[in-house]
């Protein structure tokens, strides 16, 4: 069968067959069929749509197009996260060892940012020495030891996602569900997971800009995992203003740490919390979300999940001095206060409009092979329903360079609108998608 | 503006601007835009479709991607012919010295068979010397010393159009009207023309099977030579069973000089006619249709178009001892009938199977890259209604390998039906759509 044959069935909107997808994947991951086909295929999956089951395939035929991890030898629930990608999102670093400290294992393997998304990687590098790129062995055996390792993409896991990633950013194919969802599960199920929680956040900082669009993601995304036999639940999320009060890679790990050890900011602290009671549920150890969320608070205050991320950063590499004494992490010439133009409310804290001005400072990369100012970035960021004086500063903005210094709070005066009446508290969680809502997690 | 956002312009079902068109198209004929891009590109313009404006723009940047030939010095009117190709379709060597000889100019750029359906080009190889590769010059010079000439494509023109039909035709991007249309006009509107008639070839042997589907081509060309100030009209004939007698090339060239000599079948007579007619009242050298028959019934009947055919054949290097005894044509080794496997009438005389015994013969090819044998095809064509007795041949194979002509036996048993009954006589001509019909012509 010629490529183009497949090509032209799914063109004129036809359902494709296992045998059709994994060929067609599997070629293009060798080499054997050029980008131009891939491209053609792309667009007609784009605009023609998959259905649950050819998400399904094309998901596994992706991730059988690189190496599965073997985990048989953890004996622990293995449950992970993923999120879609946000301004300040540093939930993982937090959620990782917290949920190893009531007994899950959480193999992660995450990515880089780009655009106004940051990314794990990029926050974790900021930490002295902390190494991403641990053999299997050594990812497996952290796991086995501490509950938790997050490590980086090798290139054996699921080359066909890299290329057809790479394809997909300049032939106008990216906001495709069907795409986007065999993107992201077929890297994670190559974790050789008992279960994953979606985070598909929603909103002006996200990808997915509107609660439909993140539900009909999520949905997807849910209904693969599924498929492939594996338990799922999502969570919609809040993207609209930026998660927690700071956004940049080092400013980020110190708001992390804050938040391990039971000083963090409510809603990075909560969104946290919410997560790995779910993920607890995905992975059996608990029945009881009151209970669960109390053990979860108990070992946030006790210090029992920063220990465990104390001891992952040891165990990868890392500097622990900097974990100790944040101070030791990369530092900015400028801290810059951003200042309330008036007295009142925030009413909007705009995540796009922040992202942007930091990719802008050099915490985050527009092309893929950019490197990043681990210490530039915003802290102190102030959220909607905040109280305001006129002077008060709404951000401070860390920087390394004057000329971007002013590009960025160009950016930011947009990014703020104070009001005099108190706005309506926005909701942090939209939806909850699991075994109790939609009763089709296994 | 990055080629992807123009993508995905069209990838969401918007109207592109000529700015966008022309820099897209631009981009690739130089080679600065890559094919997955294109890729891309052409299965969104064949799912979204494109207005008969983008049609037109998109047909202008492809013409313009190379040069485009400078007819001022021809004074006569310059309309030519495209057909859409078809089995046993030689109408081109009768037409261009019959337009001729009724004081059109005739400049036609042809191209070569691919497939089931023949090409202009290969029938005249197959007279010994005949060279279809003149410079501009001496192109222009033939035309304007008898008032045709029939030549190939250069690689100077319409270079996009080359290198997007290879693409489309590996990424399931063929049969598109806005594309079609596109890369047809673009090479005909490259000579230089006054007008052009369509011969849109409709049915079982052609590329469009329904008359709806063949209308609509030739709508769609129809509007955008229009829009590019031509005159133009377009005829929709049968292609359920080859046209003529014969199919294959050097056996069609023989038929065509028959016909210039008025002794060829009454089917490819008719339609030749028919287009030379269409074409005077484009080129206005007539305004009396009946008139017109007469004379081009005249000039085949006395010889005067044949002398124009020897001429080209003459100027253009080939060998006019074989047009003055077809002889000397390249002839098969073996000459076998296809006998009638019962009395009765002929009821199917399949076009798509016919020509898929000539490619298997020989006659054509299935890539671009492969020779043709001109020797070999089929002669002595019987057609719908003919009256045959068993054992009467329905045609004669010629072959020139013995497997090659069992291969070509085994698919002409599905080609012939024959029935009890006289069937009803197929139309030659569906539909005329010229200034007459539907007042659209300038």
């Amino acid at each position: 069968m010629l490529p183009q044959w497949i090509i032209e069935k799914k063109r004129d909107g036809k359902a494709l067959t296992e045998e059709e997808i994994r060929s067609f994947i599997g070629a293009y991951a060798k080499g054997d069929l050029p980008d131009y086909q891939m491209a053609a295929m792309a667009m007609a999956i784009f605009i023609r749509g998959m259905n649950p089951q050819e998400i399904a395939w094309l998901t596994d035929a992706m991730m059988r197009s690189g190496h599965v991890l073997n985990t048989k030898s953890i004996k622990k629930p293995k449950v992970d996260k993923h999120s879609t990608g946000g301004i300040g999102d540093k939930v993982s670093l937090i959620l990782a060892p917290l949920a190893a400290s009531v007994g899950l294992a959480v193999p992660m393997i995450s990515g880089r940012g780009l655009g106004i998304t940051g990314g794990t990687l990029d926050k974790l590098e900021s930490i002295p020495n902390y190494r991403t790129n641990l053999t299997e062995a050594q990812f497996i055996s952290v796991v086995k030891k501490i509950g938790c390792s997050i490590i980086g993409q090798t290139s054996q896991l699921a080359p066909a996602d890299k290329k057809l990633y790479a394809l997909r950013d300049v032939t106008g194919t990216v906001a495709s569900i069907p795409l986007i969802t065999a993107s992201i599960m077929c890297k994670k199920l190559a974790e050789g997971l008992d279960g994953l929680l979606l985070d598909v956040k929603c909103g002006k900082g996200a990808f997915m800009t509107t609660h439909k669009d993140a539900r009909a993601l999520a949905l997807s995304m849910v209904r693969v995992g599924n498929a492939m036999g594996k338990r799922m639940a999502a969570i919609i999320t809040n993207m609209n203003q930026p998660l927690g009060d700071t956004a940049g890679n080092a400013l980020e790990v110190v708001e992390s740490i804050e938040t391990l050890q039971n000083k963090g900011p409510a809603d990075l602290t909560e969104i946290t919390i919410a997560s790995v009671e779910e993920m607890m549920v995905l992975g059996r150890v608990t029945k009881n979300r009151t209970a669960a969320r109390k053990q979860l608070e108990k070992n946030l205050a006790d210090g029992t999940a920063f220990r465990i991320f104390r001891e992952m950063v040891k165990l990868q590499g890392g500097d622990v001095r900097a974990i100790d004494d944040p101070s030791r992490l990369p530092q900015a010439k400028l801290k810059v206060p951003f200042a309330a133009p008036s007295a009142g409310y925030v009413a909007l804290a705009d995540a796009e409009s922040i992202g942007k001005a930091c990719v802008v400072l050099g915490a985050g990369r527009v092309r893929t092979d950019q490197a990043v100012d681990f210490a530039v970035g915003v802290s102190g960021i102030r959220h909607v329903g905040d109280k305001v004086n006129k002077g008060d500063p709404l951000l401070v903005i860390h920087a390394n360079d004057k000329k971007r210094l002013a590009d960025a709070q160009a950016l930011l005066k947009q990014a703020y609108k104070i009001s005099k009446s108190k706005p309506k508290q926005p909701p942090l969680i939209f939806e909850r998608i699991n075994g109790d809502t939609i009763g089709k997690s296994k």
